[in-house]
């Protein structure tokens, strides 16, 4: 289990491997009062290169929260050149759902919310389209209608950022948003924007992958959770599911059986970057599951 | 693909294997003008049973719906001793929902509802608590709160069936409808009441299977839907799925990974029974997938 | 259960989708005394395609089996534009086994072999190498070996060819053969030689798979049976398997957990070859299962 | 990955949870020269018990292999109450196989050390009949026939378990044995025993579970390896699999679609116990993977 009691701090940390470095930091948290609720730790024997996650308890923790990150850095992270990420298990994240037409993704999120399974504020959707308009609304949620055409893109982008800052918002879902951010978007928030692939990546990658899928006759379709990046659908995966199909499966029973797969399959994207559990490296992400 | 055109016939037979049935029946089809669409056959070699599900289009045939079945029986069903079903592939079913506080399955059913995923109509919503109300309310829909206890159940359960009647309803979907019906409510509804249970049925049937799921450590855990009998969690099998557990997962976090399962599986269990795919037969169900 | 009964004869049939083609077919067995085991039968919507597997008891039919293709051919299958194979359930096939170096696949298939869980007769190995000389000879196989390189491949692969003729070999299993077989070569064995790759294709076609999937960071891993055609891992699918992975496996771990993937997929996609329910069009496999 | 390169050492722990735990232990790795490769950590917060599994390189370590666990105890274990086992990576386990007359887990089994997947080493083959016998031999692996009846059980399990002492047996396998061992023989390798029950347990326990699940009409069926304990079936499990099943899968069908599970999930488990990754607690197993 990774969801932590309120009052817990939440590390993750990568550098270049060597010794001491786990000490160094089970030292800094023991010393200074705090209580190790889980620790996990991997190292890429490959790349030589050194990954944790570790939670603890601030109950009787000596430094304050907002000291925390420098105190961590001078004493233990230049050290081993590291580069770290500092959460805070009771800080609700704020996110922002984009969606177009296709509802399902869409209309998961919003269940999932309104029956809060997730610790989160949804404050704003954003739409190319005006179609979701009342189901955002009925639940007091904003919503942005931005139409989209090639002339209008970067100026509708730039528009979409002012508000996703205003907003204060921390990460975005694209739950079935079908346009192709820009690069300069993507790079506001980098490892922050999470998309749903209808595919098993990296096959088929781009548009219509359940027709694909079909014409090369495979007996198992996926889809594939990913931050965004600039290259498209290439990201790195933070979680994939497939299930299986048979010759009886036209087109549209891979679309059916898919739209459960997309949903389950966000839905723990977005319940592992709420819990910070990803850490990402070289394009890969490491899952702290 | 299950799903007909509009216009067209279903049928689901079982009777004693003999000789000849495939034959009696395409020719019944052929012979009055009908085109199959599909066609399932299945032998219990053990119990000597045989079992078809065929599907024709009616824009040709000779015989009139209302006669259909009369002609299906005297020419063809009598002579092999046939239980037959038929329905029209264009006839929307009517379904009821049943809910008590736990959302998830509810809002999944009502977003395919909204999305118009599914061919069918959801005129009430039944429960024994009043919080799903204004969830039902908002798309239309009636909702009906029973509150039941041991003194009022038989003649809640009294009422509840004369609005089913009222309301012309064809079958009934439990989403985790935590109240144990009695046998003249289930005997009302035989093979129309799909319930989903929250284990790998036969495993763990009962109250609280993931906290005995969790306390056995098993490595996967389950969830099942099933037409509802006399016999708790011991109806025929319609669908079942599982997923991925280790010794991390804490009770709560089961429940978390199975709210997805259940989802899942009650909503294919409920779109089989739409499609016309399942036939029961000595408490087990054929599904033709 | 598509396993048939001895004395029984199955028919695979493909034809331009039209009215009558199953009543012409089961009035062609029905008449002349055979009793249906079992009919499958499946239309490619979007390509107006009917498909057909169907298997009947031949203890009272009236027409002779080395007469049977003739007969069906002139009375049914010429009206319809068919295309058919016939087979007969008791009639062992004749297996050529090819392997290299790594020995899970070939290993798996003969301990198959040596418990008769298939009915199946391995008359001879093939190897570029020798290494797995005495695992076949133990069996009493013939062992052939056939180095291959640039300069000799041609006429190796001619005496293989002649070889796999005087044995009267039905089908070929490429149990982790690791050389790729000539365009000539696969003509001579159409839709009758089984590959084993360990990906799940169209991820990952070509050499080095597993390195691939680790270098993207895939959550799942997969292997894929398929007949070979003349494009390199692109023939018709058969079966595909997959198994979740995590960060913390290296490629090696993704070798070990591919291995019993591998394993299981291949011998899934020989058993239905064996039981004659795999059809072949358009590039995509229909798997009668 | 948790295979550990040759000279390292394996620390696989369980104490009352309390602060300071993980940093005494990695202090005492640390201050004496050695270099953490791997540590796992789990908390169980309904019973308040720490797990932890802990690999380092002993290069450099100062304390000698045959001191290390006394060291340990007194400067760490002792402080915390702990139950601690220790393993070095580079020891082969001597395994004993026990086998009756199905064959297929003991084939993939010696097939798996024939190829040497495994660091392990198989001196003896148990088995109540003689069938297997040129199957070990061949692989030069001593074979023993203990025929079992009623009468001369305890004889029998009394010279099995003086023949496995004498051989420094390890850890047991029981590749489908179709003997009820002795609470006796249990308690002589407690943890040690692996047995492979051919369903999704603790559904079906006992005998005929496929029969059961085929009479159940379940959708899917699973294997289930874990460690023997007196009770039936009941033991800590240690892996567990599934696969989907049909109305069209008879009981034999149910048998073949099993044995390939039961083979992986076997194999799996005892993968795990070579590499040292499981703790029992209570019944219930903590598996690092």
């Amino acid at each position: 289990m990774k969801r932590q009691k309120q009052n817990a701090a939440i590390l993750l940390i990568h550098c270049p491997d060597q010794k001491g470095i786990v000490i160094a930091v089970t030292e800094f948290i023991f010393k200074n009062g705090g209580n190790i609720l889980q620790l996990d730790q991997h190292v890429d024997a490959e790349q030589k290169v050194f990954f944790m996650r570790v939670a603890w308890d601030l109950s009787d923790f000596l430094i304050e929260r907002d000291k925390l990150a420098e105190y961590f850095n001078t004493l233990v992270a230049s050290r081993f050149e590291m580069r770290f990420r500092l959460h805070f298990a009771d800080q609700r994240l704020r996110m922002a759902l984009f969606v177009s037409q296709l509802p399902h993704c869409f209309y998961d999120i919003l269940a999932r919310y309104e029956a809060q399974e997730w610790q989160v504020d949804i404050p704003l959707v954003i739409s190319n389209h005006d179609r979701m308009r009342p189901v955002a609304e009925r639940l007091g949620i904003d919503f942005h209608h931005f139409p989209i055409d090639a002339q209008n893109k970067a100026d509708q982008e730039a528009q979409q950022l002012a508000l996703l800052r205003e907003q204060r918002i921390d990460f975005i879902v694209l739950a079935r948003y079908m346009q192709i951010l820009s690069e300069a978007f993507i790079h506001a928030y980098p490892e922050r924007i999470i998309n749903i692939h209808h595919s098993f990546l990296p096959a088929f990658p781009g548009a219509r992958p359940y027709h694909s899928a079909y014409r090369r006759g495979v007996k198992i379709i996926g889809a594939t959770s990913h931050y965004v990046t600039a290259e498209l659908d290439a990201g790195p995966i933070i979680e994939q599911d497939v299930t299986r199909v048979t010759h009886e499966d036209a087109v549209d029973d891979l679309v059916r059986k898919g739209r459960d797969l997309e949903k389950v399959v966000l839905a723990r994207a977005v319940w592992h970057h709420l819990n910070h559990t990803v850490l990402v490296y070289d394009n890969r992400s490491i899952v702290f599951e």
